[in-house]
């Protein structure tokens, strides 16, 4: 088996607030993260497909079928937009790159699955920053 | 003449809308970036200065003093901030990354050129992200 | 003035002949990229505009009319090419960085000129890996 | 257990055609990958084995048996070459990045197993740009 | 389960010397790693734990909480130092890359683990050079 | 006129001492770099060369003859050694980057401009680190 990986970057904003939290809490818990007006991020997504090679093509599936979804579900709801306020799957959570990744993961294995031959989604990786970033994958490996 | 570049990051949100255009202007002209709720960037900041090193120090300026200008001008002000909304010097003015770069310039250069002997802040560039920058230098080289 | 950097990626393969040197000639100067198949790169292009931001819009010149040119003139012509075989200004040239870069100067001045208000193409970089590249600039500097 | 990573760089050509099918099939499947005249890249291969560090020398294997691997089997055979014209194992296949992946993969778990004392080939990556990559692991890991 | 990843960089110098081996021998294993007065890295360390997010927060662990571990643990006993001489653990070691991150994991697995809730320490890479990386991961994976 | 760069990567360990400065102030002055075992970093080189492309070679030197000047003068003199101690230049010096750039750049000067007919050494940009590096250039640009 094989796996191919294609990187895409998407630019959004967000900030961490708990409404649960007093004013005192929401900053000693997420520091700058909690400034209301929000900051944001060059967001970069890897999104990696395990399969076997079609003998025909060489692909494990189409990269023009993977670019439309990646458009579609990726880039038109989180590029350029406020993660809090555009983004309805993250509108109750804290939005860290743990959580926006789970979101991104859950569109995406439905989506991709469907069109891989012998294969399917295996594992997405979310840097919000060169110095941060979040894996996740089928059966937490 | 030597030059010294330092590299430094920044984490903000903003958004392009000016109130003499119509709605229907704004959209066009600035696309995605119009959205009303921002959208955000990890920037990348280049400082660039230039003199003659101290044979004493071996150092044409002492880099903690320019870190803590960089912390209390660009770190405090500028990261995880919304730059519309949080930064006076550009609340009149669309947060381009040309006009982010204006504002870096002139803050800085009056910071950092007393801190050198023989030698003056040279150029700065901003990246908005790792495919556009912008470069500002004394007259204009 | 500011400057304005986009930077944009084309694949294309390339050998090196000169029908005036003797096969051992060519192998001797021109080594690996003498091998008659061809091979070739990941080119990165950065383009530089210099300018003034225009008051009403922040911009030295509309990102999207930068877009078309550099789609219309970059990547239809140069991307996914046999620079020898599918570029005419470059058949009759030895396809170096150098040469490269000198065609790339020669079309995009044209074309990016007329469409700044106050300005003008600066400069452009040519990678042809991450550890070589070739700058051209307006009067060499 | 530990795993070491080498990474290395080879530039290549390579353009995609399949004889089965038709001259319109190979433009809608293959798209811009299909003219003939070939494309290239810059290849960027990563190779990673997996054992027990010596505790004579702290060396999972001798970093210079590896580079001779490398050289003789990756650099002589792939670098400054045509991927459907000078690489036979590639002959009679699409050379895609998967494709290109797997010989790479068969070459190197034969060569770089017996050198390992208590390891041996773990998985390779790849990129054929930094936005597409390929790995290759021992039972599809 | 999701993984978190956070990056940091130190700068160390070090040698390869082992005292059962001839002057020769050190020569011929070690080559330039050999030179008595030692070399130095930037070694690029990635620290991944892996967990669930509490849903209050969003996040696997408290990034405050890393940031002081890796100050403490990582900044404050290999950054600016000589590997060979000023860090105990690697005082009767061949300092490579292998076994430094050996010290490393077995230093941060017992800090961290008892940070995370319903998590653990899952794996660090420790970079030498960009071309040069080892992987050290709970039970060899 | 056009500008071609190489970049190279060398090794090597340091440290800050001015004999004339007591112990306190070689610390307060040089920190954590005055650590006298020293520390160590990944430099890497980009050395830029000036001229015109011979037309029968599309070149501005033979990259042969640079790496061979390269190879002799920056990897045997600076790569996998201790610069305060291998280096002659540097011995009665603080081997900043400022001054390490400094000598680079007077001992390219004499070697590489004799190889280039019509062009010259243009400027050397050295990193310590990705996030500081230093420009020397012919008269200061």
């Amino acid at each position: 088996m094989i796996k191919l990986t294609r990187k895409l970057e998407f630019s959004a904003a967000h900030f961490y607030h708990n409404p649960k939290f007093s004013a005192e809490e929401n900053r000693r818990i997420f520091g700058k993260c909690n400034n209301p007006h929000g900051h944001g991020h060059n967001y970069v997504l890897e999104v990696t497909v395990a399969g076997e090679p079609d003998p025909e093509t060489g692909m494990i599936l189409d990269l023009n079928e993977l670019k439309e979804i990646l458009e579609r579900e990726v880039m038109v709801r989180f590029d350029h937009r406020h993660l809090n306020r555009d983004v309805p799957e993250l509108a109750d959570k804290i939005p860290t790159c743990e959580e926006i990744a789970a979101v991104l993961w859950r569109i995406l294995e439905s989506r991709i699955d469907p069109k891989i031959r012998d294969g399917r989604l295996d594992h997405i990786r979310l840097y919000e920053s060169p110095d941060l970033f979040v894996d996740c994958a089928r059966n937490g490996r």
